[in-house]
Order: structure tokens, then sequence, then C-alpha cells
């Protein structure tokens, strides 16, 4: 990675307005699609984003946007490879020769990772930075919110309880780091049957709203899990998905990045059962 | 936690003859529900079965099973507390007062738990130990391969691609710590609609297969996704599941603990689209 001379060149030409995490202690929740679609749905309309991969162990960003470029390096530092709706993006498995190579590594060297994804990278200029962070309490999360100017952060859960308990976990480190939860995403809500239309309600109904009141951030959205959504995810074609249930949380970030200082009211989330989304028009990605 | 006095004492009257980690890589893949119900129907079957909960930030164990009891200490360690089915347990969220309470440690304090949670822990005579593994490829894993006499992994995985990339790394871990892998089990594979019965792949095709191919491990079991599992498990009644896709790990697993140097042959799993389950009449847990 860089030097030290390429770091300070690098913080002399990177002006990144606003850091968001999105977290959620648990593991699988949807928090890097979550990250993927509020990156692109933000870049669509004119803003410069960029997504930071913090979760060096299990890195999913590069797969769901089909990037498998190499960062290039310049004088000022790590180049992050863009996606075709113009989305930078840095994540331990562009530095792979394969993507399922291990990356067996304790606290020390996750940590530095870390700040070097932030330091030695050349972000330019950017309106948000989104750091999808790894499930947990540890390291990585805490030295993202020790060492990254996080002003920010999106909680992501699922309907469980389960899910629920441990996302308070990670409410809880948050906080003791003095960082703003902005508002909560429920993913996996609910299904629709491909077969009879109906809807139901895959993993139980919904613990969001007790969630909401415990760490007192409001339910931004209520996503549900659509197979299509999941095959263009997985295929490296999440720019092509446009769900109608995320429109409140791209609202809620347009307002962030405007008026940095808003606490979000809770919006009126579309009903995950009314929700639709389909693979939008535009051009295939790869 | 117990003096190093106490350690020598544990070690002493310890005798656990086998030690399963069931692993992933990735998060919210299902490793904590496979641990339970494969502790739960050996439990059935007259053997003494044990889980460590290895997940000490994000630790799912106690919840599935209802356990809030906070374990005791004796003279020779700390006593396990055990379930309906007398699973002995140990989570970190035994220890704490409040389940949503977060563990904010780096990876040293993570491994030292991990260490003290095998050698500080009279968990007696056992046939297996299960140790439920977090997501990714750091400290904890990374400890627990080193440090613990596991003696076999299954592996946990989601049809989609992403979790197979991502499953690869763990198995990699797994690898260069020469522990066997003995086998896969693909869960959330198939759901069946409430309303008109009919099965879908939610997450799209399987990548189990392949991902056996590669990791040279057999594919033990695909796995539906049911609202009805879903619920038992969320409200602390895992142990009145009964989920006949599951079988084929069970027998898996009690082959293993009888003959340990068998390595698997790949079974027939039940096709998931056939798979029933229902929760069982035993007595309620709690």
């Amino acid at each position: 990675m860089a030097t030290a001379d390429n770091e300070s060149m690098t913080l002399q030409v990177n002006h990144v307005r606003h850091m968001l995490a999105v977290a959620s202690g648990k593991g699988g929740v949807g928090k890097s699609l979550v990250s993927a679609m509020a990156a692109v749905e933000l870049a669509r309309r004119g803003l410069k984003v960029g997504i930071l991969d913090a979760d060096i162990t299990g890195p999913s960003i590069p797969r769901l946007f089909g990037l498998t470029a190499r960062p290039e390096s310049s004088m000022v530092g790590i180049i992050p490879p863009e996606t075709a709706t113009g989305v930078k993006i840095i994540s331990m498995n562009l530095f792979l020769d394969d993507a399922g190579q291990p990356v067996i590594w304790r606290g020390p060297l996750l940590t530095s990772a870390i700040k070097q994804f932030w330091t030695d990278v050349a972000w330019g200029d950017l309106d948000i930075l989104i750091v999808d962070l790894p499930p947990g309490t540890a390291d990585v999360p805490l030295t993202a919110f020790q060492s990254l100017p996080v002003d920010g952060i999106f909680m992501v859960t699922t309907p469980q309880e389960l899910a629920s308990m441990i996302v308070e976990k990670a409410a809880g480190l948050a906080k003791q780091m003095n960082k703003p939860i902005l508002g909560i995403v429920e993913n996996m809500a609910m299904v629709t049957c491909p077969h009879c239309g109906e809807a139901f309600e895959l993993f139980g109904p919904s613990h969001a709203e007790e969630l909401a009141d415990h760490i007192g951030a409001p339910v931004l959205a209520r996503l549900p899990i659509d197979p299509t959504v999941a095959a263009l995810a997985d295929t490296g074609h999440v720019e092509d998905v446009k769900m109608a249930a995320f429109a409140p949380v791209t609202e809620a970030l347009a307002e962030y990045i405007t008026t940095p200082s808003t606490v979000f009211a809770a919006p009126n989330p579309v009903p995950a059962s009314k929700a639709s989304y389909s693979p939008c028009s535009c051009d295939s990605k790869d």
C-alpha cells in the first residue's frame, strides 16, 4: 500500500463531506446490499459516492457490483475502481488474486487495513463515503468508529428477535462512541410467493419498532426479500436493482447529505407487501 | 473466571471425546441453528453434548434455547447450564446482565475468552462439544483452530454464490490449520409458501455441489427455510424443532462420534422441497 509520504498527499487531495457507517452487529442481514443500493441510488442523483468495504475477512461489495479490477496506485495514493454508475470502491477482495482466498488476520492487521483504506486511498471529492462494516463489536467496527470521521450510522436488521438483540449490541457500541444513529433499515421483512403472488413474513413479525424505541432512531424502511433482487445481487448486477420500498432510505440519505444536522423523522415506510421492484432498463454493467 | 489452579483441575475432570467446529465465514447463514439442532438431535439419542458459543460479540445460542441462567462456579471450574434436553452450554451472553449489552473487545480479549471457555469450564464427560464459530477468518476462528482440540468441521452455507465464495475462505483457513472438513450443510435452500404450498428457491439455485467439489467435502443436507422453525428458534424453543431434511446431518455426526476416522460419503440428502418438519410433541422448555 501507500507510503507515509503518499498518505499525507492523499489526505490533501481527498474531500469527503460525509461518512456513513452501515452496521448491524449480526451477519447476513443485508448490510452490503443496503450499502450498495444506497450508493447506486445516490450516484443516480448525481452525487459523488464511494464505498469502503470494511469487512476484510468476508468482503461482499465487489461481488455485488461484478467488480474485479485491481486498484492501481498513483502519486497520490491507491485509485479506487469505479462501477458503471460511478461508485468508487475499495475492498480487500480487489487486492486478492483469488476471491475465495482467505485473509487470516488478527485484529491489529485488520485495523491497520481499515485505516489505510481511508488514509492511503485517493478517494478525491465525495459527497458521501459509505463504510460497510463487518458483523460484531470487535476490532474493525471499533477502529472505524475511533479512527474514521464517521458522522452517521445506519443500522440494518431483520425481523427476528435474535437479530434485534444483536443489533442492539452494535447500537450500544455506536452510542459509547458518540456516533449518531440516523435510522434503521429492516431487511427481509417479507417475501412474495412467485407462484400465487401472496406475501408472507418469512421470519415472523417485525421487531423493528421495538428496536427503534430502544435505540432512539426511526425505522426508515422495511425491505422485502425477492429472488429477482437476490439473483441480480448475486451475479454482480446490483446496479440493475430497483426497489420501491428503498425510496425512503435514499430520501433520508439525500437529506443527510444536504443538511447534516437533521435528525430524521420516522417516515411512513412503504409496507413491504406493497413494495414492487424490477430490474431497471439501464445498460448491463459488465 | 477461574484461576490457574482451577484450570488444571478443570482439565483433569473434563473428558471430551470430539470437538466439532461449525463454521461458515459468512454471517447469517444459520451456523447457530445448525449447531443447536445437531446438539439436540444427538442429545435425544442419549449422547452427551455441549455447545461452546464462540461468537463472543454476537452470541445466538442462549436465545435459541431460551436459556438465561448465569453459569455458577465450583471448585473445578465454571458449571455450564443445561437445557431441557441436557445440552450443556457456555456463551458470553450468559455472563451479561442484559443480553443486548455490547461486548466491545479487541482480538486479544476475544481469544482469551475462547480459551477460557475451554480450559476453565467444567464440561465433564462429553461425547461431543460443538463449537459455534463467529463469521470471518480473524482472531476467534484462528484461535479456535490453533488452541482447541477441534477434530472436525462442518461448513454451513446458503445458495448464493456470494456465500459460497466466503465459505471458501473459511474452508481455506481450515485447510491451512490441517483441520478436516467433514461436510457441508446448505441452509435456506428453499421455502414453501404457506398460502399455496408451492416451494421456491428464495436465493436462487444451489451452489453447494460446486463448493463441495472445490473444498473436497460432501454436501450432507440441503435445509429448507420455514417460518415455523424460525419462530420456534426465535422464541427459545429450538428443542421443539423437528426437520426431516436434517436427518443426514445427525446420522453423519453419530457416525463421526463412533468412528472418528471415517471420511463421510456424500449421502443423498432429502430434497428440500420434500422436506417436512413440525414442532415435536415434547414438553415446552420454559
